[in-house]
């Protein structure tokens, strides 16, 4: 049933997303030897790794034979960052966001250790990056919904009744895969339903309309790092912190008013990848119970959060976010402050690091 | 490959959904013989038909032997509504939205006569009006979107990340089925793409989110009546009308408004349905051209559309509605000052064969 790997590597190379090769970086938060880059191997042997090593700095982290890396642990995000290092979290996969800054590529293709290669039903091998590119690469719809889903995909279109004036569409910023086996539950939902696994493959990729929200997970995810970048900020989670388990929401509520304040799209559906390893319900109710009540207030919030016209950049909807985040989120815990300031020292570190990004203008306000 | 009818009749009567046999009327607008319901025989034959002839009252439609309907041609709909029966169109498949009018029960489901029992990837039998049931009777989520779709279906539940205050979701009023083989295009593209077809079997119901407009196709709909009926308006067209071919996207555009005034929702996917014809390109370009360039005008009208807080039930709101259509739309064209009036007939007429229902309260408003 399995491909040959070599038929898999003469696909990827024949692929005209191929070409992109030399402007996406793949990033890797981990804890651990990337043994499971193994089975990627056909597929992201061409692309640049990105290793963010979470936790102790002495450790060494393997990478097998021939894969093209840069690895950052604790030491090197202090010695890069200077103070400003503390915009980054430790022990949590939430550092991977230190990748996304340090990365001088325009697409970001970020992806768990647990995560494995999923089969369509067909029995097939999917080339999840192809499809984050494909996905990237065409339009988002996000101010009418089509029916019959992407209608960039092949074999789809606009259907009756979709506004000419809007087919068009807008830039893509993000593209959210999903899973197949463990779905990303919450603690509580896992403890339930400890047996449930994600067997529906959904053949199908959806612009997330305007004006909605959606919980990103960052385990398969990619993006257009020129268009969103600045504002894919993981947080402060895990040590030191009070809450785990929300970095990625935090910056999926994010991205997403200020991709609909700039006119960009965010896609979610295809690709999936195969998750593996269901971390513990205990240990994740722990991270997650504060982010599940303040979670009933951060969304109204979010909801209702209006950016000015004048922001017209990443960063300046991103600082004033922050600015709207300490004045409305400060009152239910001295976290948001701490976080909010977090979120201007990464802009800060941002422009430090991306120079020329920092007066970047992006799209049209909206 | 194909199911005996007996196994199929045996597991539609024992499906717990066929309680509902007697609270479903399945409307059909046609002008032809409906030999097509010999395919959906085990399927439908359990229901109530409500035929709606179109066009020369004096042509005799034959039915199938073993249905159970009522059949209503131009003459009886003149007798029973008498003066206001001009809100019924004619010489175009909007007449159906009688059908709907006529009922008391409380679902409907409704298909053209052109749409046959579609199969899944493992070949099986569709039965569309099962799902339909399904979505109709679950809840929706129309306040945020779910990663893994309809968190009611089968095997898949709410994401990491969803807010647990919205997990209970709101009263399903409208399930919006799909359609394998012919897709449902407008003009322009059946004339760009004449040998396209939809061969995508995309498995996921999901809820259209709350402030997203959508292009509702009326061949394979299913709704509460007495959620939502009185929106159910498929407008003025054919004869005598300049446009034809956008009935479903009206009443589309207006259930969908008030749906989200009255906290509804609105789901769309599954169930698909086989459309074997498609209907002549150059004859629908006649019928849609002027609702091409009108809907530039019309959707952001609904877009932005807001109803006071006292339209507490379907009627007020669409009472405002037609208010608001004669005021802001009225100015494209004196097309839309009739069709306004003609939606006020249309809540007189439906009040009149539904006296109870006129004061009925849905749901929560906001």
């Amino acid at each position: 049933m399995n491909e040959p790997a070599t038929a898999i590597e003469a696909a990827v190379a024949a692929s005209p997303l191929h070409q992109l090769k030399d402007e996406l970086d793949i990033v890797i938060p981990t804890i651990r030897n990337l043994d499971f880059l193994e089975m990627w191997r056909p597929f992201l042997q061409p692309y640049h790794l990105i290793i963010v090593q979470d936790g102790d700095p002495s450790k060494a982290i393997k990478v097998p034979n021939g894969f093209d890396y840069e690895l950052y642990n604790r030491n090197d995000i202090n010695r890069i960052l200077g103070p400003k290092a503390s915009c980054i979290s430790f022990k949590d996969s939430a550092c991977r966001c230190f990748g996304y800054m340090v990365s001088k590529k325009k697409y970001i293709f970020t992806i768990d250790d647990d995560c494995f290669v999923a089969k369509d039903p067909s029995g097939k091998a999917i080339n999840a990056l192809e499809q984050h590119i494909k996905n990237l690469l065409s339009p988002s719809t996000p101010f009418f919904f089509n029916t019959l889903y992407d209608p960039f995909a092949e074999g789809a279109d606009f259907v009756r009744g979709y506004p000419f004036s809007l087919r068009e569409g807008v830039s893509t910023a993000v593209s959210h895969g999903l899973w197949l086996n463990i779905p990303d539950y919450d603690a509580p939902t896992q403890l339930v339903k400890p047996l449930e696994r994600n067997t529906r493959f959904v053949d199908a990729v959806l612009t997330i309309p305007k004006g909605t929200l959606f919980p990103m997970c960052g385990m398969n995810l990619a993006f257009d790092r020129q268009l969103i970048g600045p504002a894919m900020y993981f947080g402060l989670m895990g040590e030191g912190q009070p809450i785990g388990r929300y970095d990625d929401m935090w910056a999926g509520w994010c991205i997403k008013v200020i991709c609909d304040h700039l006119g960009l799209g965010v896609k979610t559906g295809l690709p999936y990848i195969y998750h593996s390893k269901a971390s513990n319900p205990f240990v994740n109710l722990r991270k997650e119970y504060k982010g599940i009540y303040w979670q009933e207030d951060i969304i109204p919030f979010f909801q209702q959060v209006v950016l000015p016209k004048d922001c017209t950049t990443v960063q300046k909807c991103y600082i004033e976010l922050a600015k709207q985040v300490k004045e409305k989120l400060g009152k239910i815990d001295p976290y948001f402050d701490k976080l909010a300031d977090a979120m201007v020292t990464w802009i800060q570190a941002w422009d430090g690091l991306n120079p020329t990004s920092a007066s970047f203008s992006n799209g049209k306000t909206g």
